[in-house]
């Protein structure tokens, strides 16, 4: 169940929201607050966008535990972005600690990470794969059930070459958690699957809250809004309220700062899409349409089907 | 395209096959003679047999060259086995280094080993995984073709909880190339692949020398059987001709010691069987069943058909 | 900080201690319980005798956590030992994780671990490094206080190639720490240094439990000693009143099991002392002898007294 | 003994010359083509600038085979710098493969890397590390000859802090091998010490090409000076002879590219000095004041002396 974090505004080192922060998430890489389990030493990933150079983000993973890791340190002292992912891992029981199992994962344009669990993934494995067309099928280099949950994700968002908005990252990331349910629910299962999930394509973010069990809590997940995010050489990190045009989102497992004015929690079931301008919109899911598997009436829309049956 | 060796006879420390031989296989670890590179520099592993503590063996790998792997070192010179695997792998292109990709590979009592590469894998991989049962297809923790492989071929072996003999395993394995060389054909594909495989379950051992264009020259495979093994503390190694009980039985992909007269190349397309006893058997295999595949005569036994159809 | 284990007794797989026991060291690997902070992920490293093999130990260590590392739980399962040491280490701060700094360190016959820390270590360093011979300054491999204490230890012991007595080794590691504080109060530190000490050569085991501030609780020590130790089939171990021959010594930062009554705390000041019957010795350390550094007479004995000057 | 690029001219993806040249340094990581052993896999080391960010250097080192790194061919893709090294590495015998040991070691704002190797390093290094303030004695995390090396240079540079020019840190690197020689000389040794140092602070650059040995071979080193360095999209790789404010060099354990009129063979015995303006400049080594060590005539400058009697 893992931790992350997702950072869009003005270009920032990456260490002001993985090192300075009293709650960073290095610190949450040993000390997690909001988990029953503090610890995510199961390998960590950072994804970060420099558009001046490539429209794909460049991806820095290790299987050794974040906090240590001086690699990392060195890189987020001296790498500024506008927009990056970082995540730190604990691995699901039997999991194996791998590069290739460490989000964030990447695909093209897009970053992924998932905070969570799909509970049995394994008995609805194969039924997963086989919906997948080739290219995305390969792409899959590790065996969690997050990297997975990303090529359907991508499948669904359908052409990932074009220009989609937070809308539609959103809108895809709540029928991928249909789609995964639908099968969990055919398999027979019933025990709760955590989805939190984050996606991003370097201009827009979208990411979900979600738990399958209506009496479980979700893994926690807050946004922040506000002005230019600055760490005062005293280790002191906040939002100010400055100029418009550095306007700045976090969203993280945790809130990192101490002031809880400046967090939001994200509700159960529901979506936050980021888009180019850097505009937040909250949406409850359309639960109902999740839920009607229970009932077997299958919500897929049409030229979804074609995954469930090819 | 990777070095393996097989070590069956009385107990000896891995170290006098590892280390010690003028052409161990540490040093074919970055300089192999055979091979046109010369370096298996991805990764190694290393399973033995302690029958009087577990019918499993134990795995060692890592995903660093085995020449500077101080762990190696250390349990070669410390531990002793009358049954070992070894390997040294050279990545195919794209193909990940990670722990989970070494090799030897291992179920119950299984290891497994290939020093070659299917061609174009990725093609028949979905086939592949859709013909294999649960318990077989969730095994597989990396993304090579070699595991791959190894899941034909425990499947077509049945039972793999039965003790089996030397001559059922050679079956099986010239039945595993047949059955990818039916699946490569059906795709369409013509580019040679290198079958080099040997597998073992602490009593016996089976390995093959098998390339499918009749072409090309098959990935080299060596063996060697006499008296004890020893090496002397001037690092000489050899057979000697004593005690008839101390019988020893060495496959490699090269000689690992300077006299010829002690190694017999294996032909090309001959599998090589050693029982519990361990006598040895070489023999051509039945190439026309493999090669039936070209005009589409499917030579599967009835109590394989299924998995070509399942 | 670290955690670790002593075992001297019947030959038992490393496993029974490391993975099987409640609180097993693999657990306190993350969820230490006498430690204020429970993890130890930087790194672990087991060494263990094979008598009929070789009067060195086989070291296995590696940077990356215990709790995931494959090659560790394979290993264990597999290997089985009449004496062993195990360590998990919590790396103090500034410290490098690396293999090169993974206890227990070896040299010959000798394995030796540390839990705690020596205050401000840099600042007798250079004195320490300057007091000990050619081969064992150029033993040094890592950067630990723990690695250059053990250089004193050898140094302290004398002739490390023949065989010693567990009072030696237990009198040795009490001129080391008193050594150690000699070269510590001589550059005007004060805070304190905690020296948790464990040494064996395969035969006997010293270990003791100290800290250099009279007001400090030093860090934990257990001992447990009984007949044979059993973990049965469903993961409860514990020691048996049985066969006398098979006489069985644990020394652990932690009890590892819940029946207390199995283990006594090693008190604060206490040095333990196994000799190769197995006989355990805890007496009080001269704490004068060390303690006298406060008042500037020097207690060096003629014989260790060249080591300041030389 | 390893091999070496640096790079000063205008910002490029560090893949342009890690990965893209026919002589790549990836490919000589496993085919170097001007060393006997084509093998430099014991890890490796990348150090860039970014000046806009920071005025110290970013380090990125693994101890794995650059070869089949993803970070670094992650990063080196979307890393663009105008001051660059980097190092694949060929580790003594004896010596570690660690993180710690890779280059190029970093102080402040300097960058450190060596190709060769100081013989019988552990002979001198006592008296080396005697030598140093404490602030370079505790900088060595490694155990290498090449760290120690770059301690000497740091305390012969004087004031780390200070803005230097590019003729003082080549003053300074022959006063190191001056320095070394002589320690090695005291220590009655003869065997010959390769010493090809390559050095910066981001502005400029300083490397020379030695063996202490008049008669032995240098490794080798080479240096191309141009317009813009640039790769186009087939990999064809040069520099083209444009705008001379886009002046470029390289500094090249081997040739890069096949055009031979690039590159210039570092003469032996030589030092080259790159100014902020990119101005090279080549110079014979006084090597009589090196030589004198052998008649023990001492040339040490009155500031340096010390160095010698602390």
């Amino acid at each position: 169940m893992c931790r992350f974090i997702c950072y869009r505004g003005p270009e920032i080192p990456l260490a002001d929201l993985l090192y300075r922060p009293t709650n960073s998430l290095i610190l949450q890489s040993f000390h997690a607050k909001e988990r029953t389990e503090p610890l995510n030493g199961d390998g960590f990933g950072v994804g970060w966008y420099t558009p001046q150079i490539s429209s794909t983000p460049c991806v820095f993973a290790s299987l050794t535990p974040a906090w240590s890791n001086r690699n990392l340190r060195q890189i987020s002292e001296h790498v500024k972005s506008g927009c990056f992912f970082a995540h730190v891992r604990a691995a699901s029981p039997g999991m194996r600690v791998s590069e290739a199992n460490c989000h964030p994962f990447q695909y093209g344009r897009f970053l992924w990470m998932h905070n969570g669990i799909i509970r049995d993934f394994w008995r609805i494995k194969r039924r997963l794969c086989a919906s997948l067309p080739d290219h995305l099928y390969n792409m899959i280099g590790g065996t969690t059930d997050s990297e997975h949950a990303f090529a359907v994700f991508l499948h669904l968002l359908g052409d990932t070459g074009r220009i989609c908005s937070a809308d539609e990252m959103g809108e895809a990331l709540v029928e991928t958690i249909a789609q995964l349910e639908r099968w969990t629910a055919e398999s027979g299962l019933s025990g709760p699957s955590y989805y939190n999930f984050a996606v991003t394509d370097g201009r827009c973010v979208a990411a979900v809250r979600y738990v399958s069990d209506p009496t479980a809590e979700p893994q926690s997940l807050y946004y922040s809004s506000g002005g230019k995010y600055q760490c005062s050489q005293r280790g002191v990190c906040s939002f100010c309220e400055c100029d418009a045009s550095e306007r700045t989102i976090v969203i993280a497992s945790e809130r990192l700062t101490a002031d809880a004015r400046d967090w939001f929690r994200v509700a159960p079931n529901h979506v936050l899409a980021v888009d180019a301008e850097l505009s937040v919109n909250v949406e409850l899911m359309d639960v109902a349409r999740i839920g009607s598997r229970v009932n077997g009436q299958s919500p897929v829309t049409p030229e979804h089907a074609s995954i469930l049956t090819n």
